[in-house]
């Protein structure tokens, strides 16, 4: 941590900030400039709290070293993360998976075929969402329980493990029974109860990036599901919400490598939530790919004009066999010899 | 619902996207333009999901017309809700309520001190956190339930009823048992199975905007709980994240106003955390009131140099004083004949 | 200047940190953390470019202490500036001016009604514009020289100054023989060329805040004008770019107090462009003035249905007359006996 | 151009709404709706400004179908534009270009130097700043006239057409008599006195897109330069400023594919400026191919520690010749037979 002090403060305000840090237990070190005077605080193990200097007289700003994190953290974990989910690995530059399927399970007949076609196409991961977060009350708000069933049975025909989203702390058991992944949607990244619920459970966790979450506050996020004893997180970035409205959310790809830098986990792309936009995913999920994405996750529905959710960011089977052979390829020549 | 087709849409590509409107159960009106053609969909009650039109050949643009919420809408409901919240009542143009208190309950000597010099400064509502929701694992997360208890002591002690936070459904009914208006934290706001919790209780909830809601979603967000068949929303502005970093977040002032126009619910305005600068907590809160704001909620505590959170907004118990005072005078004023 | 080590950065390459440092003409105070180690540059006058030491080998992060403006700085000009426009002064707590007329300049019969009217309700500057910044070549630029002569007559019989927007450098001298103000719009916030030649004149200038703009940035674009030898530079507020679309931009109002801490320069505040909504603006003004403006800028035109631009936002000249009661008012009540 | 009526306006109000769109010269085709009427535009050629309706009573929103452009509409003008410069033809599927260089001419040896080593890479064009737009009066603004001659000589010896900014009207006459393609900066993207002048020359323009720009603002500053008669636009997008900070700008990959529905133009993509870490150059330069960029644009820098502006995000002569040799083999896998 770093205290800096005003231009014009004096010796006394120095001393008391000095005094304020010593009583926190730390050293401090006075860096006199020609402008202004900083201060060093030492021996802090992490993140510091810097309410008791921060607004001492003649402190202008106090800047944070350390950071909200630490077992996510490439710094102390330097080896990166394979996440087992369902017989998958996922991450640590295995070749990237594919999950696919409907925004949301709406029957049994759409789910089944969904997951056979996604199957045939080459997906590894089948992917549906049984309770639905939206917007408003109003709106058609998941099949539940139900969804969790129609889910597992089409997933075991396919023969394909299922990632789906788990919305409140009490549903986490239920969840876990049935699905090989669990994932936390973006509204809830900050579900902190959330998230130490699936701290305790040995299914791994697919978390989604917030929609205005720093890329610090999303790692701090993970970091509540590892501090509690599960090691199992992926994460996922899936646009974030910026003044742009062309496309529904502004996919931030550059995250994908400076998150390999900073962590160890694995990172996956959705590019269907990301733009919105059907014709939009293809490219995108691709250069998700050159990015150095660990895998991607694709909306796919039989008939996206029926669809009860997100139809216009969903492919139809066809677009999506026709994007798999094109992914295909493009893994085989980023695999190739460089 | 408006559908506009592209520049160069056939009349083929029109009558299928009206075939689908009619599907759907609604009948569709062309509006032929100069440059491209327009259809109307009417016949819908409320907000109407796209996705049967949206993908369909030679649509350009889909334009919802409806909105996502209709109980907290003024157009349903015109004249303004007064919440009523531990003998208080709030909104519809009763004189502003000021909520004051520290941001984390730390011990029962600060929050004691705290209710009385607030109460003595003619605060009618104390505030203050038990549940804490932090960025990272690693810090002060609250004291839960025992921090409920201090703060009932001291509500009690100082006769003030007392807003306090809530995260997750299963601790709704533990803390509507002590509080007198339980508040959802902006990291919340679309925590939709807190929400509908929260719907079936009798105590009224003070809902904060989330970091990057639009109103739109802000709305939505109150219609959950009001659907569910709880009347007793507040809503409060606590500002928005933006590219903005001098400022904790950018307090989004206008909305005051704005939700008037569009909501009867009573909206009050936090500029502790909006502003996360002591300094500007002043001249934001006798903003908000000019604004219109039903009420204003400022951090106070009693040595904010050992607040263990957020104390470089919190006011000291003397500069409290001193703002309520001034807010007092303005309160006068603008109560005073016109 | 603080130069962040990463966590495994050995000695050679902290040495190698150092030795860039003093390369620079500065000298090096390392900070050894529990964590990692933190150099510290002395010497430095002012803003340093951090080029040569950011892509060192075990180099995290390179944090600025220094501004990247000084003459506007409270640090180095501690009493507020007094800028005269046509014989009023603007700034250090003078009661604050107001300015009003329509957006753009579009008839003699238009502009004179108006100035004729806000002169008759209060207003102490006339505001209009003959250059106008659109965002598309094919809707309506501005009178330009034509509508500066009709500008003048207007403000001449109305016995008012007036402020209207000089776009480019080869029209700053044309203006400047006119107009008793210079404003800088939003869009050109950054144009340096044109804040240089502004820097070169003799009449003040008010420079709008751009879009994106942050704090630093918008102290940053006043300090081109000032350090070319021109003081009379007045600040405006006049909204940001964020996600929220219901209103046109989001007027950051919490900028008002803060500039004034950071700055000497006076700050006015356009509550009409902010929010691009006419119902929002007098309550936006009435907020800019409690939270220490030394002005604001209204948008006012006789018939708003038929102006050329912006109509939605303006005030009718009855709507104005009331707005300039009220702020009357309000004056009176925060310049009378604290 | 839709008119939305309130829930409660009245027939009267419906009335008059429509008079006044007849009094606009177009006519008017009322949509009655189960909760509200909407009211249709016909008649229009290109964008309506709506003042002369938006503030009439029972108004409540206003819907603007066409757009602020039109000659770069792919609507209007549906084949791929080839845009020349210096000799090379960019867009329309096209074989991408590279374009590299310094941020900033600093002196003859480093601009050679670099020149030729880019050539040697295979870059097909030189980048270089000589006029330099920065944020603060007091860092180093470029060699100006001197910069451009010695990019002139430079490009010349090592046989490479070159790009380079202009940032004022009375300067495109000066920088058009030596570069090839002269780029407008993200901060001049609507300085529209620079856009106009553009247009008026012969040689052609690589427009950046704004820190907060949306596309249908990007695509109208672009149709400045080709009102004035001046076809040869390439648009480049560098990134958006948003809440991130963890990089310089969010680059807005997604735009790529969305501008090549949009428009005609040729899109390249600035991955430097982007991203501003040099570690995350190369991903975001091949994602940038993937998704179907036409170029990119690329900072390299013969001693990125000893620059003097932009070092952390420039690539070395080694780093550039690494990073060509990845995308050559990636552009022949694009063009490769699908």
């Amino acid at each position: 941590m770093l205290i800096v002090m005003h231009h014009n403060a004096g010796k006394r305000q120095i001393e008391a900030v000095i005094k304020a840090v010593e009583r926190m237990g730390f050293s401090a070190a006075p860096i006199p400039g020609s402008e202004r005077t900083a201060i060093g605080v030492l021996g802090n193990k992490g993140y510091v709290d810097d309410a008791a200097v921060r607004d001492l007289p003649g402190v202008q700003e106090v800047i944070h070293v350390s950071k909200p994190y630490k077992l996510v953290s490439r710094d102390f974990h330097p080896r990166n993360t394979v996440v087992k989910a369902g017989g998958l690995e996922i991450g640590a530059g295995r070749r990237p998976v594919v999950m696919a399927g409907p925004c949301a399970v709406e029957s049994e007949e759409q789910i089944l075929r969904t997951a056979r076609a996604v199957k045939a196409a080459g997906a590894q991961m089948l992917r549906g969402g049984a309770f639905k977060p939206r917007t408003g009350p109003h709106t058609f708000q998941g099949l539940k329980e139900e969804g969790l069933k129609l889910l597992s049975r089409a997933a075991r025909e396919a023969e394909l493990p299922f990632v789906t989203e788990v919305m409140s702390p009490d549903t986490v058991a239920l969840v876990a029974e049935h699905a090989d992944l669990l994932q936390v949607g973006a509204r809830n990244m900050q579900n902190f109860d959330l998230l130490r619920e699936l701290g305790r459970i040995r299914k791994p966790v697919l978390l989604k990036r917030g929609l205005s979450a720093t890329i610090e506050e999303f790692l701090a996020a993970a970091e509540y599901i590892l501090a509690e004893g599960n090691p199992g997180v992926i994460l996922c970035e899936r646009g974030i919400r910026t003044f742009e409205t062309a496309t529904r959310n502004t996919l931030d790809l550059a995250v994908v490598p400076l998150i390999r830098e900073l962590s160890h986990l694995p990172i996956v792309v959705d590019p269907s939530h990301a733009t919105g936009r059907r014709s939009l995913v293809a490219p995108m999920a691709k250069a998700a790919l050159v990015a150095g994405a660990d895998g991607v996750m694709i909306e796919v529905h039989p008939d996206p004009e029926k669809a009860l959710s997100d139809g216009p960011q969903s492919l139809t089977l066809q677009g999506f066999e026709k994007l798999m052979e094109e992914m295909g390829r493009l893994m085989d020549f980023l695999a190739g010899p460089k």
